[in-house]
Order: C-alpha cells, then structure tokens, then sequence
C-alpha cells in the first residue's frame, strides 16, 4: 500500500461556543492545519477532503464543508460512524490516497453538541447512535449503556471506582496543560469519588463534558510529501471495527469486540504490536472505558488493567502515557472532530511539540468507541525519524 | 490504480414498503446481491462494507447494516452525501480495494423515505440536504429549488416543456418493463403536460415518487474476481464532483457544475469520453434534469439536449438510451439506495441480463445530483469483454 503521512494538523478549543456557528469553526481548524505546513499550502493543492459530522442540524454537511473553506471545486465525502466518526474519516481518506487518486487530501472533523434548532438535542444524538427499535426506547443512551459494561467489569475484574477516579485525576492532571481544552482543572480523588451520581458507577467526574469543536489534519503521500514539510508523521495503520448495536446480543459485557477488531487490523496493516506503542488517545468519554480499553487495545492483560493505573504507567512521565491531551474527560465530545483532534494531538507529540509533551514519543495510538460500544477505530502514527 | 470489478448485484423493488423496515430491505437486497454471483458468495468473504444512507431514523446505520446482514467482525462506513449518497459509497468502497486494505467488499444503499417516527418527515429529509441558515428557511425544497435552475434553462434555450414531458413519456415508457419499478404505467404527452402544478415548471409527472428501497453490489479486486464470474462488469471511472450549497452563490442557474466535476473526473480515471457511452442512468428527479443533465455529461452541446429527446437518441432503441430502468422518475428515490441501484441496472445491462436490455451495450453511466445542486456523483462501468 502508498504510504501517507500527515504534513500538517490544528484544531479549535474544544468549548461552549455558543457565539460560533459551524462555518466559523470549519475554517478555524482548516487556518491553523494550513498554517502547521512547514513549507506552506496552496488551497489548490487539497485535491479532495473528507468530512467527519455526526450531526446535519446545520444541513448539507459536505457542501457545507466545501463552502465554508472556499473549496467548492474538489470532492467532499461526509463519513459518520457514530463516535468513530473522525478517524474513520482519517481511514477513508487514506484510502483515496493509497489507492492513487489523490496525493494530498484533507479530513476535517466537526460538530456543535451544545445545541441545536430542535428541543431534543441529547435525545436526537442519542438516537442516531443505537438502535432504535431496541435500546433507544429502553433509555440505553450513552451513560447507561456504558454504565451496564463498567458495573459488569468492577463486578468480574479486580478494578474498583477508585481506579475509575485515578483516571479522571490523571487525565484533568494532564489537561490543565492543554490550551485547547475545556475542564481546565485538576480534580482530587476524593471530589471524584464524592461526586453526585450520573448512571452508576459513574458519576459526574467519570464522564466528559459536551463540548463543540472542529479539528483538521492534512494528509499527503509519501511521495510528495517532502513539498510540505521535513518532518511528516506517518499514517502507519487503520482499523475499523464493529459489533451487534443491541446490548441483548453482546456476549461478554466486560470487553469490547469492536476496539478488538479495529486494534487488530491497525496492528497489522502497521506491523506493530502493542508493546511498541509510546503514547496513546485512548477513548474516556467514561472514565471505565478507558480503563477497560487498556485490555481491548492489548496494554494490559484482561483484568489487569487498573495495574497501569496503580503504576503511573499511563500518566505523562510513566512508560505509555494515555491522553496526555486530557483526552475527551477534559476536551469533551463532539463525534466528528474527536477522533481528528486524537491525530491532531499525536501529530505535535510524534514532532515533539506538544503542549504536555512525552518525551521520545515515536509511536502514537488514536482509539475511538461508541455507537453504542458497537464501532471503534484506532490509527496508528510514527514518528518521522520511524 | 489497482483494478477493480463488480461481480454481483441486487436491490429490492423500489415502492411503499410500509409493512418492512430497514432490517428486511437490507437482507432482501443483500440476498439478490449474493445470488447474482455466478461462482457463489460465502459471507466470510466479504472484508469490508460501506452503507450508504441518508436518514438515520432507524438509528446507527453502520451497525445495524453489520447487524442485519450478520457481519459484525467485518469494518462497515456509512457515507452520506445528499442524493449523490449510494455513488459516492461505491466510490469510497472502491478506493479500499484499490488501495490494497480489501479484496472484496460490499456496498448498500439503503432508505425508508415514506415513514419516519417524526411527523416532520419531508422537513427532515430536506433540512438535511441544503442550508438550514439560508436555501431552507426561505423554502427552496427539492422541487422549489431544482425549479428555479429549469425554469431559467427554459428561458435560455430553445427547450420547451414538451421536452421535459417528453422525459416522462419516455421513462414511464421504459419503467413498465422493469419488474423493481413502482411506477409501472405509461403515461401520454397530454396527461403529463395537463398534470397539476408541484413547483413550476414541474407539474405531477415532472416530479419522481417518494419510495423506500435497498440495492447492493459486491466489488472485488481483478485478481481475485475471478473466484466469483467469469463475467465481471468493471469500475472504470469514479468521480465526485461538489459546488456552493446556497442558490445565491450560484454562476448560472443553466448548468450544474457539480456534474461537471464529477463526470470530469471520472472520465479521466477511465479514460473514456461521453461519445463512449452506450446506456446511462441519470437522476431524472424531475425531469428537467435529465435533459439538463445531457448537457452537464456531454451527451449534448449546450442548450441542445432537447434535440437526443426529439431524434429518439435516449430512448431504448437509440443510440444511447438514457434510465432503461425507468430512473427515479418510475422507481422513486431512497437517497442512500438511489446510485447503487443506478449501477445494479447497469450491471444487467452490461451483462446483457437486464429486464429492458439495451442491446450490445458496452459502457454505463450513472449519475446522481443533490444536495441541492451542490453534488455530483458519477461511475463508469464497462462490460466483462472490455
């Protein structure tokens, strides 16, 4: 297969940006991707650009794209899969390029989740990510439906709600550093075991915020990459990978297959394992998630998972540092751009120029999960020097 | 690019399926899809899927396309792009193989237009195709908006309403040979020109039905398409083609330069021209489109389209008969479905198996625009001896 790489990246905040409409984000993320260029980017140069949106409460959501970043004259695919949306866009794109199409392309990422012309916003979300026959009228919306696969963890695993809670310590500990993030504080363990409580076992700090954002980055091939910059990070793997939408056909609630699948192909196409993983973008839209994720993407052994915890494994300093960003906990979750934001944040930490930055980071992981727990998809980058 | 076939192709009918849902249309097209390979199909060989749709009412689409077909451990996108949604999926799952990530992979359009459990339906389905800031607020709708660039085309050129009328004619014609068809009746030149007023100049028979419908094609690599038939129709040319979204950014009403850019786009990759071309499907929404459609593709010169309606050359029995499957205008239109379905027909047609066969035909067109004349898909296909 081409080899891609991705040659320039930026992203907005991820807030309440309740003065800014989506053509205003759409060209803040494009601005500062472009200008992230080493050697520059003529518009002309994106020869087709693929768009992550969960959302259409703005309508037309490809034109939409075209227009508001005055590319009307090349090819613009909308790609939703729920909360994989970003980086399935990633891996769709790379696809265009692989197969020869195009040299350069972009994938920008967005939505607006803090509202919406209708009432119904949380509802109408909610209902585009499960069945709706099923699990939508039962009222398995994000929090309770994850909330069913962390009870049965705790229940079969040795990890407790405190291991939950370290990951909200470490995760707002890293996200104080992140100037793009919302929840810009740390939290202690006891202000996050001592919250109220949202689904149990989750309570308000084990979930992440609603935020509105957009997020960009630029991908071209190997070969032509050398005109934008020195120092391209390399798109070594994709997975995509899904599940039975409806929680009565799941097998085993304390594993997630789709993160399986999905890290299984990445690996492969990449031919890298687990261990070779430096800093990883790992899923928290519940802080179980990321914790039960540690086992699904191959960091931990099945049930050990809160040793890295325990650790400091996963925390900046420790051996594989986890959302270093502050990850969706402190960013929050708008579908289309989290899984860009994700590559955007490996981009700068791949060329050590993070803001919390890892040090001699030369191999990323960017995993997303959700729909419900039915899609996930993980993209492995390297280093330029890899 | 590495080269790519399809070997088999079904779709349900195309009608009010009020009494099935989306989990019945998906397997009924799928079963036809699979049983149309001449060597057979096990399940396990498809890697990959991509599912066009464009309303989500049934709620995630990836998952439930994996779900209903029984393929959860396969990566399934959803791609939507306004009417352009089931070429643009094609496209898409061509570019995966192409690439070398998959040998085989499936693509489904898929909608339920007739019912939703919104009482807002067509409200719904039309916010998400334009502007909801600008074009949708002030009404311009399918008909209302597509209305304005035919009422101008008919200003400027010599065609008249007779012509449009005479696309009816000439697809209803076309349509009561086409068992999936809905609209399976002739109409007269009087009755289509005495029909009431939709949106001038649309009257009744201008306009295309709302249907509920699933289509579905299997792609496979050249190297290995030989596991499946020994009579593959091959992709030749794919192309996508976008233009402002807001009728007020719009050049010239005559023309769609989304078609433009698609059609360029994939006759480049074919390496074919519109002389080439022995049977197309064009969206025929309304029929002015079709005729301005001739145009846009280069079947006609400019303001000349009327004259392939006068001479017959679009008909079954001329030169390049133009929707042998009735088009849109006798089968309705399910957005995600619409294209794939385009391409089932050319399919049989270029297999030479078709319920209205063009005889001898080598190379097919499809064509789709939306979204509201701000895309374009287009595919190239030729048949097995080419």
């Amino acid at each position: 297969m081409r080899k891609v790489a991705i040659v320039g990246a930026g992203m907005t905040a991820f807030a309440e940006h309740f003065a800014l409409g989506i053509k205003d984000l759409l060209p803040m993320a494009y601005s500062e991707c472009a200008a992230s260029v080493d050697k520059g980017l003529a518009k002309t140069d994106v020869q087709a650009a693929w768009f992550g949106a969960m959302g259409t409460t703005d309508g037309f959501a490809s034109g939409i794209l075209a227009d508001a970043l005055g590319l009307p004259d090349i090819p613009v695919t909308r790609i939703e899969n729920s909360c994989a949306t970003g980086n399935d866009a990633i891996r769709n794109a790379l696809f265009g390029i692989a197969s020869g199409a195009f040299d350069v392309a972009l994938v920008v990422g967005a939505d607006k989740v803090r509202e919406t012309p209708s009432k119904n916003l949380v509802w109408e979300w909610e209902a585009m990510t499960r069945d709706q026959a099923w699990d939508y009228p039962l009222g398995l919306i994000a929090p309770a439906g994850f909330a069913l696969h962390v009870a049965r963890y705790l229940h079969e695993s040795p990890a407790t709600r405190e291991h939950m809670a370290q990951v909200a310590v470490k995760n707002h500990r890293h996200g104080v550093r992140n100037p793009k993030a919302r929840l810009r504080f740390e939290v202690t363990l006891e202000q996050v075991l001592q919250a109220p409580t949202v689904a149990s076992p989750f309570g308000l700090y084990d979930c992440a915020p609603q935020s509105d954002g957009a997020a960009a980055v630029l991908l071209a091939a190997a070969d032509v990459a050398d005109r934008y910059t020195d120092r391209p990070v390399w798109v070594r793997g994709v997975g995509l990978g899904l599940d039975s939408v409806m929680h009565q056909h799941k097998r085993d609630m304390t594993t997630f297959p789709a993160t399986v699948r999905a890290a299984k192909q990445a690996f492969a196409m990449a031919g890298l394992t687990p261990g070779d993983v430096d800093v990883a973008e790992v899923h928290d839209y519940f802080t179980g998630i990321e914790l039960m994720s540690y086992e699904d993407l191959g960091f931990a052994d099945r049930f050990e998972g809160y040793k890295l915890l325990e650790a400091g494994v996963t925390s900046v300093g420790g051996a594989l540092p986890v959302n270093p960003s502050g990850g969706l906990k402190t960013k929050g979750h708008p579908p289309g751009a989290t899984g860009v934001a994700q590559c955007v944040e490996l981009f700068q930490q791949l060329r050590g120029e993070a803001a919390n930055q890892v040090e001699g980071a030369r191999i990323g992981l960017a995993h997303n999960l959700g729909g419900p727990t039915a899609v996930s998809a993980v993209t492995l980058l390297s280093g330029p020097e890899e």
